[in-house]
């Protein structure tokens, strides 16, 4: 296997869909307090307004001095100079170094006028009142973070896509920007289709499933940054489910339907797609498994996703398409690196060739070794899932795979 | 390097700490919808109140039937049964199937009383109107999904201390389960002491810097699962910190102070930790770089942690504590996973002995290789960790790693 599998392979139908999608379409601007901005997607480029450090700091407790005058200076042979002062912490320094002279001051204190280097309290040693002995030289710049150090006036210091993780945030305060433009959450239309499914609320009748897609799609939908709209329950048949889904493709960024699961309730849900707009369905049927009957359309320059009605499946695939999607309607511009686990198979894994399989494994530690134990239940079966850690993926060419080969595990 | 390092190597300080926690904390706990439930930590065992699927349904599109009465067929010598009639998706079927007759079923119907079978619709052949061929014979329970094949009635499906992700949310849902208890999330108390700091919407003046780790800090318990209780900007001496961290450790789960950055401000902090309860400081100093000077104690069963000053210094510090004392506040049962990328140093890395170097690195991809780069800046200078896509643990006993060197990097 690659050494850096991504947790798809690249899948032409997924690739193919994505590329024919809008490369001009900008996301909505909103502007939110940097305060919780976390996990949020930066709209434009923000410039810094003023370099950071905005003045000379020092970076030790020392002694502030011109570092002529520490030339040559040893514990046998000190430097002594004239201490003129302290240094207040957040109070503009009212000394200035002359040749000869020192302050006291601490880590994070603006380096005086006069003075170009900090002399360590360790290299010192004070005799008596007023005066300093520097037991070593000291060089021009020395124990000073310069200011622009970190970020120079009107430097672009985080570019319009990024994710804004604890550092962002922290970093904008710095600067003094309490607000920021961040993409709004794409609106993501979610429509359950299939007779048998009823709301989680409501008593199960004798026929009756509860509905899983929404609520797990939602969820999959509000972890990639988006906003959930649940546009309910509809029943298989094309009118009801052309008349919600074309709200949906109207009022939402991007319409996501899982089909019924019978054959005939897929026919209708792909009529419903394909009577959305223009160019219509690109891809019926990706080489995955689960997920196979996803259906990728475009409807006047709008994202149309069907996915199948099996829980598992839908999940599955739902991560696999709406992870690059929601990427393209959030405008993320640096690479999302897939984080792994490395472990062991506990057992062969049967797969077909042509396909990516995707089987939900357990991780688990046994003497020493981190073992992924699949997982293995029906796709309809959502507690498969739960049981889960993570996916393998089992690449097009491959059989199978051998127990103890080592496996990339995709965390959930 | 051990195959599977972990973020932190065991540092016998923080581990010591972490195991003086009372033990028998249970987390405070909130009824919330599950359908808004994401991320949380659920607070006690949730018990199947039926099984799943609650009946017996099909897996496919075809015809129910009583297996026996398909034995021995094939194409040349079909089983030819009586068609009675259909079951339709979300209604008590009205049917019964006696032997020689079949029904028309949908993926996920109900298997009518009578059938132990459901033969695929690819199986058969329908050549009169009433009337069926089936070209093979069937196998008792073939293409059912059996009653309970998910979840057994009564069965304990997630237990407490499991973060909830986007398939427990489905699997909730299928139970219908809509309000689930939950961890409250912990509230933590973040102080930054400094003169020289002000807050972030405040102009500077020629000595003063913003605060920052109250705001990155803040982002890393939201990220975390927790609520931030900002305390504000405390002056650098002990009785205006000693206040507000005594009001702090008496309403919040969790108190942290980043000191000011001078040593004498970091020894009013550690006198002021100290003088909030019993036993009080229990480690002083990790041997990890950055974030050495990091104090870990225990007042009155509450945790209190004092950070470094400088931003780098206090975020990635503040990860590798907070991360384990915020699994505790919320009663996180399972392992949390540290995925990983693997990558390559694009240059020789320095590092001392004796302690543990997180260095930011940035991930790149060159000529079909990824590579961490190494990213260098002093802890006061919080956009190293913007530039940067993660860290990489050099441990203790190297004395650097070289150009080359397969590492592991935690992205932030």
């Amino acid at each position: 296997m690659p050494e850096f599998l991504s947790l798809s392979l690249p899948e032409p139908g997924l690739d193919r869909w994505l590329q024919s999608l809008p490369a001009d379409r900008r996301p909505a601007v909103e502007h939110v307090p940097t305060e919780g901005a976390l996990g949020r997607v930066l709209a434009n480029d923000v410039q810094a307004p003023h370099p950071l450090p905005p003045f000379a700091r020092s970076t030790v407790d020392g002694y502030a001095v011109r570092a002529a005058d520490t030339f040559g200076a040893s514990p046998s042979l000190p430097a002594y100079l004239h201490v003129i002062g302290e240094v207040r912490m957040g109070e503009e320094p009212a000394l200035r170094i002359e040749v000869g002279q020192a302050a006291l001051i601490h880590t994070g204190g603006t380096v005086p006028p006069g003075s170009d280097a900090v002399v360590m309290l360790e290299d010192t040693q004070t005799m008596s009142e007023g005066e300093v002995e520097v037991l070593r030289p000291c060089g021009v710049g020395e124990n000073i973070l310069q200011q622009g150090e970190d970020v120079q006036e009107n430097e672009i210091v985080i570019t319009a896509g990024c994710r804004l993780r604890p550092q962002e945030i922290g970093g904008l305060m710095a600067l003094g920007i309490t607000q920021v433009p961040v993409a709004a959450r794409p609106r993501v239309g979610i429509l359950s289709s299939g007779d048998e499914i009823v709301p989680p609320d409501q008593e199960l009748g004798p026929a009756q499933v509860r509905d899983v897609n929404s609520y797990s799609l939602g969820a999959l939908v509000a972890q990639l940054g988006g906003e959930p709209i649940l546009r309910g329950i509809i029943s298989d048949n094309f009118e009801a489910l052309a008349a919600a889904a074309r709200i949906s493709h109207e009022e939402d960024d991007l319409v996501v339907i899982t089909a019924g699961s019978s054959v005939s309730a897929r026919d209708i849900t792909s009529e419903v797609i394909a009577s959305l707009g223009e160019p219509g369905i690109l891809v019926h049927g990706l080489a995955i498994k689960p997920g196979k009957p996803t259906i990728l359309a475009v409807a006047d320059a709008k994202p149309v996703v069907g996915l199948p009605g099996n829980p598992v499946s839908a999940l599955v695939a739902g991560r696999l398409v709406l992870t690059p999607t929601m990427r393209y309607l959030l405008g993320v511009s640096q690479e999302d690196w897939q984080p792994q686990i490395k472990a062991r198979l506990s057992t062969n894994v049967a797969s077909e060739t042509g396909r990516q399989d995707y089987q939900p494994v357990r991780l688990q530690r046994r003497e020493g070794q981190l073992l992924a134990e699949p997982v293995y239940g029906r796709s309809n079966l959502i507690f498969t899932l739960v049981r889960a850690d993570g996916l393998i993926l089992i690449p097009p060419e491959a059989t199978g795979l051998p127990a103890g080969q080592e496996v990339d595990v995709f965390l959930f």
